[in-house]
């Protein structure tokens, strides 16, 4: 069976599981914690960073958007409907270019910020760089994530899926940031008809099951996370 | 013809104009400072970011790693030796995992820290961020590119090109990092004579020539910046 070095509340481990459920995908997930040196990990992606992929023949992919290009290659081509990629080019350019808008510059703008803060400095130890939270970061994640909501509410308003007329990497990478911004209780749904239609359609899909369980010891998630009418 | 909006020290764009020069594609270029409020950039890419190709139909693709993948897909297909990206999934998801390591990784920690201190500091006003560069910025990128040289000169040693037996974006990727780097003088080549060859051979290509004979008013190109045998 592949392996996914992940960790449940990286959101872009959460992209590619995203992925890895809507190709019907089977994977044995490897929790890891990419603040510590871990040499497992090194081995397979030097630059130490989550997730990695590593096929059942051994073939390894590093990084989220590499991994979504490895698996729309080698999965993508099998699929019917949900191909998470579309076939002109065109379009695909044009799902890529809001893949990555959500996993870089809503990351670096939001996710990151909120994750970090809030999550991995509760796990880090002061010398891995853990301890109390940056206020002026949650400060800025907080003004930022209004900007995004705004932008996914505008796409959704003129496109069946974010990226076009078929759901894809777009959707789901989207999604991924949002569902950790979300069980932090960061999301402003109400300042967004629109964004929070969107993403009550995809968080009802089968793929996003395991990550609504997903939950973090002495810090729950906000109450209607797993809510699929919230 | 297509457009390309790039900036001549911009990494990203002079990645996307060897990938262009390796493909054999005339591209009209079109001067762009990411910096200013540009609303002709906007319009084509949101995100405000170069580079940005705008192809002959129209069809718009924004940032290097999403332009890479159009090309290779609308050019690359009729190309013979040089398609830039390996046959083999495996092969390709590595020489993609290697292109994402220079143009975010070695980019983050070494080009951006040097670019903006010493070019693009010149080029904007004190309101976009101009001014006298940040010493500490400048040593970062001193003591990182170390590291990315040894790395470069490791793989070279191992395999034909940096992803593999093929030239691939791989090697387009990190030449084009060193390229503005080497510009300035800040690539301390007698640390490694591998990676140092291996550039001299990549640096003899003709799609890296319009490159060697940018230049910048008030800011010379270090000496040996255009000697093919430096």
């Amino acid at each position: 069976m592949p392996l996914l070095y992940h960790h449940p509340f990286s959101a872009a481990s959460r992209f590619v599981r995203l992925i890895l459920g809507e190709y019907d995908e089977e994977v044995e997930l490897v929790e890891t914690m990419p603040w510590k040196r871990d040499e497992k990990l090194l081995l397979v992606n030097p630059a130490g960073t989550l997730p990695v992929f590593v096929d059942h023949d051994g073939v390894t992919a590093s990084g989220a958007l590499v991994i979504a290009e490895y698996l729309a290659e080698t999965r993508g081509a099998r699929m019917g409907e949900v191909k998470l990629l579309p076939e002109n080019v065109g379009d695909r350019a044009e799902a890529r270019r809001l893949l990555h808008w959500f996993a870089v510059k809503m990351h670096g703008e939001v996710t990151d910020y909120l994750a970090t803060e809030k999550i991995f400095k509760r796990l880090m130890t002061i010398a891995e760089g853990g301890g109390s939270p940056n206020a002026a970061a949650i400060r800025a994640a907080r003004a930022n994530i209004r900007y995004h909501l705004q932008y996914i509410g505008w796409l959704a308003a003129r496109r069946n899926w974010l990226g076009g007329r078929g759901l894809s990497f777009a959707d789901l990478a989207a999604a991924a940031e949002l569902s950790v911004v979300d069980y932090l209780g960061e999301v402003p749904w109400e300042a967004d008809e629109t964004a929070k239609a969107w993403y009550a359609r995809i968080k009802s899909r089968p793929s996003f099951r395991p990550i609504l369980a997903e939950t973090m010891r002495g810090l729950p998630a906000a109450t209607h996370y797993a809510d699929l009418d919230f």
